[in-house]
């Protein structure tokens, strides 16, 4: 089975390992954001400083909101499918024939003949663990969740975040003029939105060039629209 | 099989429509990062004036990256989707015994016996259409997107981040200083939380109560840390 042609294949279908999929989550919009405020700010406000005050703590909001937000999503994540499955285990035991039926609805979805149908859901209704684990699955479409997952995923997002916010925040630090730093800022920000964009699309097996070109858009759209909008207000 | 029991079964295990998806996912980060951006200026900026714009530009930023990330993300799933369903058929054409082979062993790891598994296998592959589709359900995970939704789900996204985002700033408007203006949109912000984790919490089947404490926990950990923040870095 291991010919270079399957081998190719699953390579081709390698989706990314967790820490990057978080890693993707927090800089995309770590890189976006932050940069986009900046720019925003440096059409309509004389003071840098007050530049990276608003960017630093846009860094600070951001990352909190996403890194604390997705602790949360994954305890729920965790807190409901504990709770669906005791509720799958009650219900295999109190209404076992509409269960059943649900297992042969689930053979049937897939186009198999009524025998087939029938012998697959006796033979999984055989084991309750097996029968709960192929519901909780296939009828509600849940995996189990790691438990570890959560607080780790919490923290490499919100590092993420922050990394990609400060890249483009850093030349304010070091100009005396918005405008002066927003020249710089958006030459750092295209160039790490692209690479970003490339390596992004790399991974999940799309065309890394149609990729980072993307990604560079959504970023100079959103700074693009923050400076307008934000020179509009200050008039 | 419509019992009051099963009835409610079926109200429990509910899942959200796309647009309400599309809506708590805006309105997470956009009743959030805006309210703590402010929230954060309020201690470190006299002028309200630059508060506002910067909560503006803010607004503007997030849900443009946020609108057009997703309205991209959905035009990449899409493209993925169909690459994806070519390769399947060229496969089913090309390596045909491999495929079988997979087919099979979803099957075995639902624990049935090598006789369903070899019948279940031959009836799937009768037709290419159903074992394409089969493939890209089960081998990949992949389900066939909405051709609208990208659009749609941009639009949803970015308007309820949007609207999200500028209650709390609201207040804003109406004070002479900062910090009077983070009372009022503190409190608003909250309460908005509040709500809002109380109907997302619902909607998904968890517990309201402790889904609306912990929405409004993340803003008001992302607002004191980006007031504490900026407040430093004025020194």
């Amino acid at each position: 089975m291991e010919t270079p042609h399957t081998h190719d294949h699953h390579e081709h279908h390698l989706t990314s390992s967790d820490l990057l999929r978080d890693i993707v989550i927090g800089m995309s919009d770590g890189l976006t954001v932050p940069f986009a405020l900046a720019a925003g700010l440096s059409g309509a406000v004389k003071d840098v400083h007050l530049i990276v005050i608003a960017g630093i703590a846009e860094i600070a909001a951001g990352s909190i909101a996403m890194g604390l937000g997705g602790y949360l999503a994954g305890k729920t994540e965790q807190d409901h499918y504990n709770s669906e499955l005791k509720r799958e285990y009650l219900e295999i035991k109190e209404l076992p024939e509409v269960e059943k039926q649900e297992v042969r609805d689930f053979f049937a979805d897939l186009g198999l003949s009524s025998e087939v149908q029938e012998k697959a859901m006796t033979e999984i209704i055989k084991n309750d663990d097996r029968w709960v684990d192929f519901m909780m699955k296939y009828e509600l479409g849940l995996d189990k969740p790691d438990p570890q997952r959560a607080s780790k995923s919490a923290f490499n997002i919100g590092i993420s975040y922050i990394i990609g916010g400060l890249v483009p925040l850093l030349p304010y630090f070091f100009v005396n003029n918005g405008i002066d730093g927003l020249k710089i800022s958006a030459c750092l920000a295209i160039i790490s939105l692209l690479i970003f964009g490339f390596f992004k699309s790399k991974m999940t097996g799309m065309n890394p060039w149609k990729g980072a070109i993307k990604v560079a858009f959504i970023g100079a759209i959103a700074a693009g629209c923050a400076f307008a909008i934000a020179k509009m207000i200050q008039g």
